[in-house]
């Protein structure tokens, strides 16, 4: 009988993170594709375009104004998601399995540059790092807000992924729960720093528990050279396809080995230029995989919100560890996307190579930006 | 302080087929799209087409000849995501956070009718229960071999979908592990057996306990002037939008208040003649929706396998509750999608009409195809 070679034999890799499994199928590349072609990403875009609701000094849609800006713009989204609180009671439920649970809260937009023709892989680090030190901003002060539980911060980038503007921008809804995504993944990183003895030397999180994600990432870093789904790391950050990734070419990166992070507001000075630094290599990457301007979804998770005003050493919320999760559609050329559909929507999602094959690819890559070279 | 009205107050709803929650965001629909516009799907395909592989006669990509056929065809994908069994044995886990579970199994392609410009939704009822009935036949077939022990029969229709081929089509994958999103709904579905009492005189699922599906729907087809999730029903079946829908039109067909039925091949002639004719309404009101070819996801859930042959009385595994899931992505028109991306992928999925606003619009059109018309 044959030894198993996860390049060749179809299998499952659990995420510890939400209990699901993903079906690594990693012969399937092979399959021609005739199936829908992308259209080409939007290039030589103009550093201001009249027509962009995001560019400095121009109207919105709801007839609001964006103000002139030099670096960065918050404001709320005309069309937000939620309402402020406070708004009225819960109904009664008509029937036990028809809750109803009602959700107040806000949905920022951040601008993260005024031209508007750059992305975060053509930003210069300063320029990064002020996006990164508006995500602190804006996460303590909606996260202080009466009746918010929950803060997260997202990028849609690219219209493959239902971004309806190129300007480099982002988002941020903040909200009266937890929702079911990180509640999941708090849940188990509780359930591992209560129930798991550790042996490695790995970093803990608060009261000397074990995190799931320190010890995970303390792994990859260690054996590196062995399990190869390291893309690349810094002083303080390190980015990897995950063993249980979905997408593609997904990213998970996570603080590692130096210490136990909640959140963006607990890294230091140093931690955010590393933290702009990595970001701008993985992006850089993305792009120069298919020479384009590469589709994703990305969002952070940490503590759902920051540590209370004034409050000293660690409690449970510091359970969380800070990560950001990068969800890119594209496959096998700028034009040819994966489809989460089908199997993946009805059963389980399945990929098509394997993570250690992604990581691969994207270590293969520049970190100088293709449109830079010459 | 206001009423809480469902279409103007945002709230999350629970699906407790999952555990997971949806954002209702009902007044988010007013929002100007900007974004992707989808291409129009084909119309006026040829009957014939001699590119098409599906085609009767027709040469595949891999080589092999497509047979010719009359009705439905059923062959093996010639780029399975699964390896028949038996495989070798997993790897020994580097880490116990890094597990390897090798799946096995097998991958077929339905083909429905050998027209190629053809749809479910203008399939004559004949032609759809023959459909049906080679679903019986794989699900018996493929369920009884050795090592199987999931069988998931879905529909991928349109490009945006994933599907690369108008021919009317659907795929089986079968597998040697009960699948994430299966696995869920059992485990709930027999969770809710064993802890829950009912009052109603809704049918109970297998040794007269409480069947969460029997309950839920007897509910809303009890109330159907009230609730207004219900679609269209017939004698055996019932389509509604489901009070946790996250796709703009999702749509969850079960078999309703008769009798609880684990699988297809516990239906009677009958039923599957029922079950044809409600294909037939819920796909002809999809197109008549946007009058175009509707995209969609679909599944059918029920029990993992087939009963044991010759097995008389029910077992465990009855607890699933026959049921079909379609995920359509169409929101606004034949050109504007839902994206569900950024919040979606990173946080809970977020919907921006309530699924009574969308059961409104289904039941509102024709049940005549707008293409058969004049
Ligand atoms: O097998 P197909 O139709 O070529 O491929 C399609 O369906 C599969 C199963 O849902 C998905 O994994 C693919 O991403 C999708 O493009
Ligand atoms: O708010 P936007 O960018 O217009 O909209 C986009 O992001 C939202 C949050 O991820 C999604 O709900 C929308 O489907 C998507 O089109």
């Amino acid at each position: 009988k044959s030894q198993f070679d996860p390049a060749t034999h179809p299998h499952r890799r659990f995420n510890p993170l939400t209990n699901e499994h993903v079906l690594v199928s990693p012969h399937r590349n092979k399959r021609p594709w005739l199936g829908q072609v992308e259209p080409p990403q939007p290039s030589n875009l103009p550093q201001y375009d009249p027509n962009c609701y995001l560019c400095p000094g121009n109207t919105r849609a709801g007839g609001r104004k964006t103000d002139i800006y030099n670096d960065t713009l918050i404001f709320e989204n005309d069309f937000a998601a939620v309402l402020p609180p406070p708004g009225p009671a819960a109904p009664s439920a008509p029937h036990p399995l028809l809750q109803t649970e009602p959700v107040q809260g806000g949905c920022d937009v951040l601008i993260f540059h005024p031209r508007h023709d750059l992305t975060l892989a053509r930003l210069s680090l300063p320029d990064i790092r002020k996006v990164i030190d508006e995500w602190c901003k804006i996460y303590l002060q909606r996260g202080r807000e009466e009746g918010i539980a929950y803060v997260q911060i997202f990028e849609n980038k690219g219209a493959m992924m239902g971004c309806s503007n190129p300007h480099p921008h982002g988002q941020v809804w903040s909200l009266s729960i937890v929702p079911t995504l990180p509640a999941t993944e708090i849940k188990n990183l509780k359930n591992y720093a209560l129930t798991t003895t550790l042996e490695s030397s790995a970093p803990r999180g608060p009261y000397g528990r074990a995190c799931m994600l320190c010890e995970y990432v303390h792994f990859e870093v260690g054996v590196e050279s062995e399990s190869g789904r390291v893309v690349t790391k810094n002083e303080h950050w390190v980015a990897l396809v995950p063993w249980w990734a979905v997408w593609p070419f997904e990213i998970l990166p996570v603080l590692p080995y130096k210490r136990h992070i909640s959140s963006i507001t607990s890294l230091t000075d140093e931690g955010k230029d590393s933290f702009a630094q990595i970001l701008s290599t993985v992006t850089k990457r993305y792009d120069n995989l298919f020479a384009c301007s590469f589709a994703y979804s990305m969002g952070i998770h940490q503590r759902p919100l920051p540590r209370p005003e004034g409050s000293e050493g660690e409690d449970e919320d510091d359970v969380a560890h800070l990560h950001l999760h990068f969800a890119p559609p594209l496959l096998r050329s700028a034009s040819v996307r994966k489809f989460l559909v089908g199997f993946e929507l009805m059963a389980e999602p399945q990929r098509d190579l394997t993570p250690e094959q992604a990581a691969q690819r994207l270590r293969s890559c520049s970190d100088v930006h293709y449109l830079d070279v010459d």
